[in-house]
């Protein structure tokens, strides 16, 4: 057994699946849990995900070995100060989040200043557009990457046990640093969720209004189903990685801009072998998950 | 039985469906076809999806009573007047292509300068990313709305036919005067297509190169699944449409702009509020669809 006892800070999709997968996979003995919304700590009992429920962080990780936080990026510090005064000696501490440069200068300051060594970063790179517990599944990670970020006072031992706790719930763990990985997700996650809720509202400002949604296919569908997720979670993981959104950001405006010019002054040829260019990319980027 | 024979120009993803699905509803006799890429004839006919393919458009429509013209929509009159010389009397042509007024624009040019009655424009809301006829299949369409965009000149008699092979492979027949149907189109379905095709080409030019496709994940997938589609058929949908579809390409790039200039001045309330007005609009089209 991997954990005797896991804590999950954040009794959401991420959290409550990892608990249901890590039990599922029987490596886990007992299991606590916290939530501030009373909705979510009531779904986590009545669902059987956690087999104990706290008023507060630090009472649910009394005792624990693992403690995940599982919550919007930017509350992950605040979340690991609430546990500090329950934690117990040789607990490791790690985290689910989007972002990584964010988080490990947050957790840095709560701590004094200085990272611990119980820390470990890490983001499995799984979910759904739904939110809550209630929409939590074991199966969520299997056969997905799961990314930690080292940091320097890192222990060997803890790492080692985040690394064996998700490799147990099917997760193909995958290291790289802070800033490579708030890069790449900043481009193959979060500018796409902001393109998706920029789309949306602005069509909810056309003419036509609902007839524009009813008249809507299954291209539209996916294109626009990450623009379901949560508005806090995604407004959080845009904040905290404001700087690389952002500089990608200009440079999607820029994109649209130049093809904006290429359909006034009539240059379809190039317009068409841009899109030649992206669906060879996305074609490569398929043999590549296959 | 609908139609006794049934003429496909245009042997891809779409015309291919047709056919299948018109004989999978026991409504047609005979199909014959045409395209002029070898490689889709030969496809056609090892798939079973026709029973007779011809080197060219005249010989393909000879004798039948109704021409589905199935081909990227800048080459939808091109192609009906590749068929004129072997129409017979009383045949009725109609069309699948994404823009309408285009469409009754050409067609009017090629038969004279006046819509023919026989003529009926249509628009079936189905399809997938893929192309050519051996990823057709036959229940393509059931249960998918299908545009007709009526003109004056149009017979009672010809769009009665078109009606009724429509519903018996399963589609749910709707009108709208073109118009409508162009601004309707360029935003739920040729907008998307050009941002997912934007944004991929964007990523090709980022320095991680593949290493960014490596590590995307569900969300990415199906953001960009609408750029693996035709280049050719989506440069001819944005050209053809291309009013309708620059104008709204203005409108995103001043809501991208504006969510930039958010982010600058640090407005994030103002952020988390887009996001979820836009996720409150989907979830309501979600409402409408199911």
């Amino acid at each position: 057994m991997s954990v005797r006892h896991l804590a999950v800070i954040g009794l959401g999709l991420i959290g409550g699946s990892f608990a249901r997968a890590l039990r599922a996979a029987g490596e886990v003995g007992r299991i606590s849990g916290f939530d501030p919304e009373q909705r979510q700590r009531d779904d986590a009992m009545r669902c059987g995900v956690i087999d104990e429920v706290f008023e507060t962080a630090a009472a649910a990780v009394r005792g624990a070995d693992l403690v995940i936080l599982a919550v919007p990026v930017l509350h992950t510090a605040e979340a690991l100060e609430a546990c500090l005064p329950g934690l117990k000696t040789g607990a490791v501490v790690s985290d689910v989040g989007s972002t990584k440069q964010s988080v490990l200068r947050e957790v840095a300051q709560v701590c004094g200043g200085a990272l611990p060594g119980w820390f470990v970063a890490g983001h499995p790179i799984a979910g759904t557009e739904k939110s809550g517990v209630a929409n939590s599944f074991a199966e969520m990670f299997r056969g997905h990457r799961v990314i930690l970020t080292p940091h320097a006072a890192q222990d060997g031992t803890a790492k080692a046990m985040v690394v064996r706790a998700w490799q147990a719930v099917g997760g193909r763990v995958v290291e790289m640093d802070a800033a490579s990985h708030d890069a790449i997700f900043a481009a193959t996650s979060h500018l796409p969720h902001l393109i998706a809720y920029s789309f949306v509202d602005m069509l909810t400002r056309q003419p036509q209004g609902a007839e524009l949604f009813a008249n809507a296919g299954g291209g539209f569908r996916d294109f626009t189903r990450i623009a379901s997720s949560s508005p806090q979670m995604w407004h959080d993981i845009v904040r905290a990685n404001a700087d690389a959104v952002g500089a990608l950001l200009d440079r999607q405006i820029d994109e649209l801009v130049q093809i904006r010019q290429m359909m006034r002054e009539a240059r379809w040829d190039e317009l068409r072998a841009l899109f030649e260019r992206a669906r060879a990319a996305r074609e490569q980027y398929l043999t590549q998950i296959e």
